[in-house]
Parts: C-alpha cells; sequence; structure tokens
C-alpha cells in the first residue's frame, strides 16, 4: 500500500520542504473519500479517538485550527464539540509513510467521548480471563 | 456508526466484565473483514503506527501477545518485526465505544517505521507556511 508518491520522498531530509497541497492531494482517501484520523491530547498524551475526515474536513482542519472529521452516521462535516462544547484544537498534524493516516495532536476540552469518558478505547482487555472490562466514565 | 451492540453497553460500569470473545464478534471489521489498529509506544507515548487487522490477525496478537497485522499490499498475516527483528511486544489492549478500531500499547523493539524512522508519522504539517517537512530518521 506504499503509493509511489511517499515512497519517493522517504529519503528526504529535514531540511527538504514540500508544498502541502502537493502532499494532500497524494493522500490515500479511499473509495468513499475519507482518510483515518488518530487524534492525541497534547497535554496527557493519550489517545482520545479514531475517526475519519474526507479532504474538505481536512482542509477546514488546517485552515482552521478546530478538529473537524467527517461524520459517516450523520454524512455531513463534523466540527468536534460544537455542539458538546468539547473541542479540539489542533497543536500539530502529520501523515504517516504510506499517506494513508491522519495524526492530529490537540488540545482536548472536556471529555473526548460522546459517552463522558475522556477517550473513546474504554473497552479494556484482559487477556488473561479472556474478558473486557470497561473503563469508568470520567463524569 | 454506533453498533446496537456498543450503544447498549455504554453505561456498564468498571465492576461489569463481558467475555471477550463477545466483545470481538461484535467489532466493525469492514467489508473486506479489517479493522483499523492504533498503536501507541507505552514507554514514550509516542503514537507508531496505523494499520489494520482481520479477525484472525486480532486473535493471533490476543494470543501470542505479539502484534500481528494484516498486511493489505501482501494480503498475509504480517507479525510485526519477524523479519526486521522491530517487534512489537503487546502490553495492553482495547477497543473503541463503537467498536470500530483497536488500540494497542507495545514495547517497541528498534524502528516502528519501515524506513528506520521511530513512528510513521513523520510527514509534519506546517500550517503557517503551507509546507510540509520531514522528520529525520533515526538511522
Amino acid at each position: 500500500m506504499i503509493r509511489r508518491f511517499f515512497k519517493s520522498i522517504e529519503k528526504l531530509t529535514a531540511d527538504d520542504v514540500l508544498p502541502l497541497d502537493e502532499v494532500v492531494a497524494q493522500l490515500a482517501f479511499n473509495e468513499e473519500g475519507l482518510i483515518p484520523v488518530i487524534t492525541q491530547d497534547d497535554e496527557s498524551g493519550d489517545v482520545l479517538m479514531f475517526a475519519w475526515m474526507n479532504k474538505a474536513a481536512l482542509e477546514k482542519t488546517l485552515t482552521t485550527g478546530r478538529i473537524t472529521y467527517w461524520s459517516r452516521s450523520r454524512d455531513e462535516l463534523w466540527e468536534k464539540g460544537l455542539t458538546s462544547g468539547h473541542t479540539q484544537q489542533l497543536v500539530s498534524i502529520s501523515f504517516d509513510c504510506d499517506g494513508d493516516a491522519v495524526f492530529c495532536r490537540v488540545n482536548q476540552k472536556g471529555a473526548a467521548c460522546h459517552t463522558g469518558r475522556l477517550n473513546c478505547f474504554y473497552l479494556q482487555v484482559n487477556r488473561e480471563a479472556n474478558q473486557v472490562r470497561l473503563n469508568a466514565a470520567s463524569s
């Protein structure tokens, strides 16, 4: 899945720069026009959530600094926290080696998860017991 | 995209446990039988990479504690580091609120990225300059 463009730039060094729009144009949006997004709390280091962006959501995020996903359930742009107040302010954004994922570090206001938990990954596996335990809600 | 099963267990508390196989059976594998996986370095907190697992890869990871993905380019199970030596030992594993992503914390040996960089998210956006700069390779 390593696309030619990303393969071709692997050897560039920290002294090299690329135009942002050129890189965005090469990103591996899937057949639905979406790319996976990982969001990490810049302060705690917690991985907060996993979601998707389309190109418009990515461009809005880049322009405004307010994290905006694509809601697959509502089929619309989803500026995180617009209704809940639990906004995510962009600190830094990067792409991975084969251009098929977006990584955002954010300042998270309130809980990232719609359940009120601080992050969405609350279904914790206990491998020894073959069980899943839920991390408690923070509110 | 919140599936009924995951919605129904949202209110459970940390005192409740669920059978692991029951939860795995409800995970939102896509039409290719794959689910997104985020991998974080347990020591540094760095988000290392984004990849995919099918059910067999997830079960192998759960059983062996050695992170095993599904390679979409090679169309086969991919035990991370089996050829490079850059293995990932599972520390903890969890699922998100709507069962459509897997999150692993690992002990990473060597570089996580095939380019020799410590993590795959080395294409760093500079929003002010509309540029992308590559983080330097560690080796």
